[in-house]
């Protein structure tokens, strides 16, 4: 029993007894039974757990760890949701990202994030930004940044929890819609929304700004919101971007091109790797009234040929009614899906950056000698299409590979010496590896991702590379790697590490294999020229000396001599192949 | 547009707006729309995500990513559930864990888990196995190993996706109680279970099977089942074990004690550490009518000498009303209470395992010369009380750490001498880190855990070991790490690895510190005899030497040799301080 004298009057059974049948959140057992539990005292205290309740709990599985990442977490998710609703309404996004400090605290911040999207109708905003688990994204097979109806109420949630202030929306949807001002809270126990709304004007035509008030640490630097928006800006070269830091520095990343990244297509599933309960579910939710009808439809690339062949293999008769088949033959089914060859899933449904603009983007950024991309087709896990893209830059053995200017980011103030390092590689240090997905980089959980342990598990000494066991490999070299997908599998989400699917994990080896290939090429040539260079200055530190000797020894005249030298000179370089 | 022949008669625009009208999974539009969305034909698609659907499309966040870790995520789930129930009723576990192949598969597995705990009552059978985030351990404060409510019916809906089998349960609550028998499936867009129940004679006094059938692959050695098993005996010595592998191995991990761990009590929040929006619910939802109360009755280790420093330092009167303070008082409250020195979290609550357990199970483990260990008092996070363990295993320098026969761990049948090497350290290796978390082992994603970082953070140069950047120490060393909490914060619903909180991040440096120096004591003494028995050696080797030259130079007889050696061997011995 706790001694604690504050605590005695609560450790009377009744109170407890009588807490434990009630069973709601407010009226908890304020102290445990100190006898054994039975079966039945133990079903008392069993019940459902809201996703908000076990989100506040959890907050680190949203990226709300620490007040340093709180800032950046909550701009990214903002940010993310303002790309993604420019993209479908094909707007080219206009984005204000501000962080202020609330009065005059080194703690407490305000996030504010204006875009000029299609806005939000006002049924939906007090649903999107405060209640978990909500969203359009999450039941389309189409890539997004956001895909889980989580990540902004989230941040609306830490906000909350750490300020107590409620999250506040303006929104506007296109010119002639009304312009509206919410303040929503999320009430976590039921995970639903607690909103006052009212008409506002709003000078422009259309957009949405959600303002959170927040704790959090700001901070410069690697890992800060500055550096995630200027590889936001190199992965996204069609966005223009403002950050006003609680500094009153405003930064300006400057659209790089007026084209919107191509627009991707929703697409069914692919067959390959769907799990049997998933087809399961798909017969019995199925409109077609055949097995072959059902294959053809409700998946991706399963044309009557293929379909046909699924079904002999499978010994099921293609005109059956889908809805009858039971168990073992759908069993059948899978199996016969997963032995036949299907054509790799449509490119349309994912967006990769490409080759040519990974390298610009790099030539941007970092200032090497080397530069290659690798951009794979689409494969699939578990019927998810997905690329893997890889990026090179490599600086001459020896060297520190600098920043350059940045090309298109014009930083309009507060130029800072510290921001101009982040990209950099070391010959000494290990590689700098920049991660993306769906063309958000992702600055936490390195260690964690899949991309990380396919960088290490490649052999880098194949390409001319030092590495030490189980680590990066070591030299002046940024690898890049982005991972497109129509359902990006990342290891919490928080969103910050890709899981280790075994197809994705093979894909991020050849792409590393492939790009590891062509520097390899330029590594070695590098290195022959090295040795070269080496070798011709023996041939002519050494030779006058012999030259000398020899003239010496064997009584040459001067004549002899420059040919005797020349000779040398010859044979040697011959053997050498110089 | 696709252009897959099978696909054409689904991209009319008229079935798209029917199925996004009436918002059911299974009516999802089957293509996207291609021209620009806008606002309203977005919130078309808005709706709510169940959380069974979010976790079947992430099954990797639940430790189902691949068919390997699927069998020992179950496991785990499963025997988790059987350990917590065990203790809560006081009723030493008993447990037999099966894993058999269903016909000949290398791909399908059976995974059964038998207990003698208490039982779970009729009525809450269904919702423990057959939906997400339900139970009883989430909203106390009390150590345990399940914590969120999602586990075992996590497993249950993998089998279920993979095999399209129903979870099979076998339950008896109590001698006199009734054993049932139940079939179960989750239906995920509703997150509740389908079930079927019948009455059935079980030959236990009381107990709870669980069968699930599931995809998976079956290996042995490092983060296998087996290793599993075998650290979770070492860190429960209360537990009767018994693993029947699906190649009919027969493992059975004895008892070492009878004592069941201590019993820990629920307590209420640690003042410090608590977010603003917890206070202001935890005010809005106490029956205390005065502040004073509230803070004495509704936290532990406030008591009213406290309670009346917090009410002066925020300048809020201790008699008002909780309910009728503002925020911005609320704010002062929370600001005082983080400012107020307060008695550090009862013990009670957690159960660490001990300086001298940890010790002994280490020595059952394995052979080595030196063992420490240390075990720091409760601190908080967030108002979660928790304690950090370390223990240490070092062997000599040049030496590879041996396991031991395993003590009390008894391998009736097929004992493996690959499983005998497992927690093997070798000299050039890096140490081998295993990690704990309410006693359970972690054994993946240690490269993401909290426990990992704090490990490489440390500077074990000081302590006489070899360590590169950024990576583990090299040595024969075993490091043994556990925290123990009321919450654990685990980087994902899978529970393997640690968050980084940054007060966890700091008790973890200051017990590797401390164990740390203690092992560096041992290393330089280690160092200090080899260097010293280096010493002897030269004496012994030059001073006949040197004694047969003098003897020569000098001209001196055996007997004045004798003495001259004796002189020497003396002068330089006192010299070296032998």
């Amino acid at each position: 029993m706790s001694t604690e004298p504050g605590q005695k009057n609560l450790f009377e059974p009744a109170t407890e007894t009588m807490a434990a049948k009630k069973e709601t959140p407010a009226k908890e057992p304020k102290s445990p039974p100190r006898s054994a539990e039975t079966a039945e005292s133990m079903a008392k205290r069993q019940r459902e757990i809201s996703v908000s309740e076990f989100f506040t709990k959890n907050r680190h599985l949203l990226g709300f760890d620490s007040p340093r990442k709180a800032l950046l977490t909550a701009v990214k998710e903002a940010v993310d949701n303002s790309l993604d609703a420019c993209e479908e309404a094909r707007i080219l996004p206009d984005i204000v990202v501000t962080i202020a400090r609330i009065g005059q605290s080194e703690k407490q911040f305000t996030m504010t994030v204006e875009d000029n999207g299609p806005g939000i109708v006002k049924a939906q905003v007090p649903n999107v930004f405060g209640r978990l688990l909500y969203g359009s994204k999450f039941h389309r097979l189409r890539q997004s940044r956001g895909q889980q109806g989580i990540g902004i109420s989230a941040a609306g949630m830490y906000g909350q929890l750490t300020t107590g202030a409620p999250v506040r929306v303006r929104s506007k949807p296109g010119k002639r819609g009304q312009a509206m001002a919410f303040e929503i809270r999320i009430d976590t126990a039921r995970n639903r929304p607690d909103f006052t709304e009212k008409a506002i004007e709003w000078e422009k035509d259309h957009g949405t700004e959600v303002s959170i008030d927040m704790e959090g640490e700001y901070r410069r630097g690697q890992r800060s919101v500055e550096e995630f928006l200027k590889l936001m800006a190199v992965a996204n070269p069609h966005v223009q971007l403002v950050f006003k830091d609680p500094d009153g520095n405003v930064t300006e990343y400057q659209r790089g091109t007026k084209e919107l990244p191509k627009e991707v297509e929703e697409i069914k599933p692919h067959p390959h790797g769907v799990e049997l309960g998933i087809l399961l579910k798909m017969i019995q939710e199925s409109e077609n009234r055949t097995v072959s009808a059902f294959l053809q439809q409700d998946f991706s690339r399963v044309g009557p040929s293929v379909a046909k062949e699924i079904c002999a293999t499978a010994n099921v008769n293609p005109d059956s009614n889908p809805r009858r088949l039971e168990t073992p033959a759908v069993q059948r089914l899978k199996a016969a899906i997963d032995a036949t060859k299907i054509m790799a899933p449509p490119l349309s449904c994912i967006a990769p950056i490409g080759e040519q603009l990974i390298i610009a983007g790099l030539k941007k950024e970092v200032e090497a000698d080397f530069y290659v991309a690798t951009s794979r087709k689409p494969v699939v896990y578990r019927g998810h299409p997905f690329a893997i893209e890889v990026g090179i830059a490599y600086g001459k053995p020896g060297d520190t590979l600098h920043m350059t200017d940045a090309g298109k980011i014009v930083e309009v103030a507060a130029k800072k010496p510290e921001n101009q390092e982040q990209l950099m590689g070391n010959a000494d240090e290990p590689v700098r590896l920049i991660r993306f997905a769906n063309r958000v980089p992702l600055v936490f959980q390195q260690s964690a991702c899949a991309i990380t342990k396919a960088v290490i598990n490649t052999n880098w000494k194949n390409y001319g590379l030092q590495q030490p066991r189980g680590a990066l490999p070591i030299g002046p070299m940024v690898v890049f790697v982005h991972i497109a997908s129509v359902w990006v599998p990342f290891t919490s989400e928080s969103k910050e590490a890709i899981a280790s699917y075994d197809e994705i994990l093979e894909e991020l080896r050849l792409g590393l294999m492939e790009a590891g290939r062509k520097l390899g090429t330029h590594v070695r040539k590098g290195k022959k020229l090295a040795n070269e260079f080496k070798t011709r200055n023996y041939i002519e530190t050494y030779i006058p000396h012999l030259v000398v000797a020899l003239q010496d020894i064997l009584k040459l005249d001067d004549g002899e001599a420059t040919k005797a030298r020349d000779n040398l000179t010859t044979v040697l370089e011959k053997s050498r192949k110089l």
